[in-house]
């Protein structure tokens, strides 16, 4: 037993809300009924505007990585290149589906503290003059680093290469925090979940789909079934799926979309905005470095701290854990050890966040890493401002 | 707004237990803490007894749809020849999925009112000497029709056989309600999911695997990523996943888990036995038909009502939805329109069922189809006995 | 572990819906704040047509008894008569409370078969030309027989006999369930508690307050405190409460208020009437006998059956519960042993009144005493209807 | 729609821990059948070692107000004298309960910044050389001041003059959360609810009693009935109730007995003291006063924050509420305006404790008020103590 509630500050799975928590556990109704249908009807069309859509979005039962590899076997074909970034773990693992996939991954290496390079993806789109490249591979924001790579560019620099191939970017742990636009930025396919700005449990994943990526599914020969956008498209008509839904996540899922309605996308984007901003104020009060090298990609969803080498991150997340009862988030892959996350989307307010950096610093003191004590009292500054 | 609980007969999703429902409403926790790792090594023990296995068991965020696909993308290759069976609209449905990836299928014509004949099985492995037929798929509870496959007679035909053909079975509608040995019968993969007898909502998909399929996997050569057994299985062997977990629907398998234990496996087969008996003796008493034409293969999960050409189910069915509340599972495919199906597994009980029966009775007068009122007495004869 | 869901069908506490379950589930705010004064005002608002007036009620955290002593202690001194009827053993407990907090009660004798004979109010009330009977103390529905009072008529008995005395009257099992109507009736107090028609956990006591009866408040001097009306009145007309208000069951009471008007009072009544006519349609068909014996006094919130001498009514409730997870109500005071009664208000529809009535007939049948088997039939008739 | 959890801070009801918000939401059962027992026993043996008793304890479905008159109106008779101090705002309330139900009140002033003066015990009961002083009366831990009064060292007083005075002492706001011993104390009849320490929603009212109580309560003559011990010691022997018991929050009473067990009572007092220690830290830290004057008797529930004159603690709470979603305790009676309270009682851990307090530095500060922004640093050099 451990009193007071949990402080879970990983970067998703979020802290759900209790509306959300009840909305899931309504009795699960029959999915080829009425109710269904005006359920599927009224989820389908909430859900656009927070992709900033008008087109179809279709909803898995799945977790993001089976929307990352609906995203790929529904728009390429066996021997397919794609173009993608070593931005962090996550784009890494992106990379190792469409190898094993059977696509062949032009892969850009990176340091993991910087986004995708606009410039980058000019320069190779522009060497492409062949067209090989079916498709550019972007992770929005990686949950491993804490870098948000800035999309409108790297669609202007694929234009700007009058270069066909389609864009398909994860905002897995992006959507419903940090501004994204599906349509105003050209995206062909945007990948998300459920369990990171939706505020739900894990189990669904996304896909927002552009005209062109329609157009390329009707070519694409990677097989599929479970995947397959065409069967989705036409029972969604009707508010049907074409096999059994995950329906109670979908009551969760429209209790999440009126929560975000009522608080308003522009609002919901700004809070996210102001928590990092004081999340780094208090990572450079103690005296510590962000991961993210670059200021203009800064994630509103989550920082990344890393220490110094004679430290261990492990170590500080463990002494957390133990003493106040907070998850933070590991380093992973090539920053394992040094750095933790802190995750600061969803479901949050001041005060939480308030909490959690509070507790960070006990730790980091805990841990027996110098830092300043003012770290918190400069956060504080930002979030009263 | 409607008075009461609505009656959800049909034959899955079925009535979900308050105790999971709020299983299922508790916090979302990190997936990669100790308190994750605790609850899915405790799910993945529980659930091997309800398979009748003693090897591993893999459990997806998907709908069964996924797990189907999951049986076949890890021991099958291109182009390799499976033997199934026409048993049903579900039957035809995984079918279609084998030919959509690529496989080769031998599909024996059925009359939906029949299961899996053993004898059939036996002549084509039989012919087929050059052992061309990589895999035997078949339906172990047709839930479009209600019939049982008579799985370890399928089995002994495949030993009589000598054929190294794998054995894949569904048991989506029959799991934790009709008796089932993934081990003792010799199954490769049984395929299942959450929402029938193990009384969750939909979002769970399974496979259990044999040894001999482990090996297939080996050299199984369709692509996949997100079914693919192998990263699963070595990180549930520390209470982890490759990818993020359904965390929400394993606290609600735990719950479930533990009720099918607490009442017990054998009971839980009577009990459907004996609400199956009494349905079959519901409509016999109305004067009308069950579907199942072999009283060896009669479901115990579902009863499927075979009406005569000039009267329309759906018309029943939505009589019975309007006045009485209740959900009943539409013919599918072949039989839709003269059909209607009576779910009554999962968590349910005899006075549960005599009020399913009862808006039966008077649905099926109120559409105007002749029939004998002693149907309900028949049925409570059954129950009391 | 037993499967499907329990059979309330006790006369109260009824099946609480699931959306009121879930409303109860929300954290409890501040009793001083904004939020709990706009939840208290709607409530308070919401609940008046339930009662039929326009006045004001007050809600107890309470149970229904406290509501009782509430509707004493504000309106009487010590060494009032009042004037009371043996309908049952509710009534009856009424009358005990009265002596004990001091009062003089005539209490007029009766066989609990029958109401309040409105003729013996007008005789008693003419005898008493003194004036000094100060209130008369009804029991609408008797929840220990099934007898329904005639409340119009009692009104114009004491109308016609020019009497000055408060009328006072128990609603706690019609509220909801039977058509009530507090100001046009002219009614001084009337009492209710949470558990029955409103369909909420145990928790509330109500008082409706006419103003006479606030008229007679004013020089009332039974001590109290916790019970006073005065500090409600104020303290309520802000939202607010005296003293710590029961916010979760407000919660709920809210839900329950909505969920009434949705249905409509009237179809509420109706249906109530329907399925009391169904099951005494049931218990005629056994060929047993209904307590009630006036039918102008039919229950339509319960049904008390009563056996004869030579069988058990104890033993019947007994195997109906262990065999078909069912509660009954038991016979209470002199009908103990020879009666039991069926709960069929609240949320509840024609599908769980088939499976209660299923199980009474099983369970009649199984405890040996002999019925007639087309007891069911006969109710499933006046359902179809 | 505001984001996040709402800061729930005011000294109760507290945060309602989700697995007791769950136990709450469970079906309502027969209260008269097995299952019912079995909880009302089990919860009245949990129940005894919170309060430190070996004896009964009677749970009322009411306020804690309501177990304030149940123990007057078992104890005492119209015209007895009790002993009472003006500790604050809810020892002011209960003299006037006493004084309205007909006991003359011997009050003692005070300055409501200290407790009871077990001095001023002694010498009003030597004093009372004809014990005509039935009862004394003590809040244990004022609520609105956040003084604990030593209730050993009173019992020492009354013991000393050889008085036989009985001891009713409130634990409203301490039980669960600061030491309490009834039979140690020797107390006669503790009092307290269930929205403090319990961690429950209100609408549960408690009365530990004494071999001595229950032999005063044979004698005491205010009317009763609803308050009424006998008929409760009477039913709980056999896990009943005299009257519809409180079913769904007995659920929750349950499981908040299994937490506290769980944690263990020594741990759960003191993280209440060390929560309390950090939260002086704070106010010291900003510049500003505790209320309570007296070191040996700080609360561990609650803070009360003395502000100068020239500033508006309800303006302080305001901005509070309005711009951290925070709910704080306003100043009651003599001290509103000028005081405001912070709980920190009940289901709370250390980072919750850093999000309140940084609310409050925050919001003092947006209030204009001049102080030491190193308050919070100084309560999590406490915490991370």
């Amino acid at each position: 037993m451990t009193a007071g509630r949990h402080f879970l500050q990983i970067p998703g799975p979020t802290n759900v809300p209790d509306r959300i928590l009840r909305a899931i556990a309504q009795p699960t109704i029959d999915h080829r009924g009425p109710d269904f249908a005006e359920l599927a009807l009224d989820v389908l069309r909430r859900v656009k505007p927070v992709f900033g859509t008008s087109g179809p979005v279709v909803i898995y039962p799945s977790s993001g990585t089976g929307a990352w590899e609906a995203a790929l076997v529904n728009t390429l074909s066996p021997g397919d290149h794609v173009l993608a970034f070593e931005t962090g773990h996550f784009a890494t693992l992106w990379r190792d589906m469409a190898e094993g996939l059977g696509l062949v991954v032009d892969f850009v290496p990176g340091d993991w503290r910087h986004g995708v390079d606009p410039a980058v993806v000019a320069e190779r789109l522009a060497a492409d003059t062949h067209h090989r490249i079916a498709a550019v591979m972007v992770v929005h924001n990686e949950t491993s680093t804490g870098v948000t790579s800035r999309v409108p560019e790297i669609r202007a620099a694929i234009d700007r290469a009058e270069h066909p191939a389609l864009l398909l970017v994860d905002t897995i742990s992006s959507l419903g925090s940090i501004d994204y636009r599906h349509d105003e930025w050209g995206v062909d396919v945007t990948v998300s979940c459920s369990q990171k700005g939706l505020m739900l449990p894990p189990g669904l994943g996304f896909n927002a789909i552009s005209e062109k990526a329609l157009t390329a599914a009707e070519g694409a020969r990677l097989p599929k079934s479970y995947w397959n956008w065409a069967p989705f498209l036409e029972a969604n008509e009707r508010g049907y799926y074409p096999y059994t839904p995950p329906t109670n996540l979908l009551y969760g899922l429209r209790e999440a979309l009126v929560l975000l309605e009522s608080e308003g996308l522009p609002a919901v984007f700004a809070r996210h905005d102001r928590h990092a901003a004081a999340t780094r104020a208090a990572v450079r009060g103690w005296g510590l470095e962000v991961l993210c090298a670059d200021e203009r990609e800064h994630s509103s969803a989550l920082t990344a701290v890393l220490l110094g080498e004679e430290h261990d991150a492990n170590e500080v997340r463990r002494i957390i854990l133990d003493r106040f009862d907070m998850s933070l988030g590991a380093g992973l892959g090539k920053v394992s050890e040094r750095v933790f996350r802190i995750g600061h989307l969803g479901d949050f307010n001041d005060l939480t966040l308030a909490g959690t950096l509070s507790g960070v610093q006990m730790g980091l003191q805990l841990a027996g890493i110098p830092i300043d004590p003012d770290g918190i009292r400069a956060a504080l500054e930002v979030l009263r401002a």
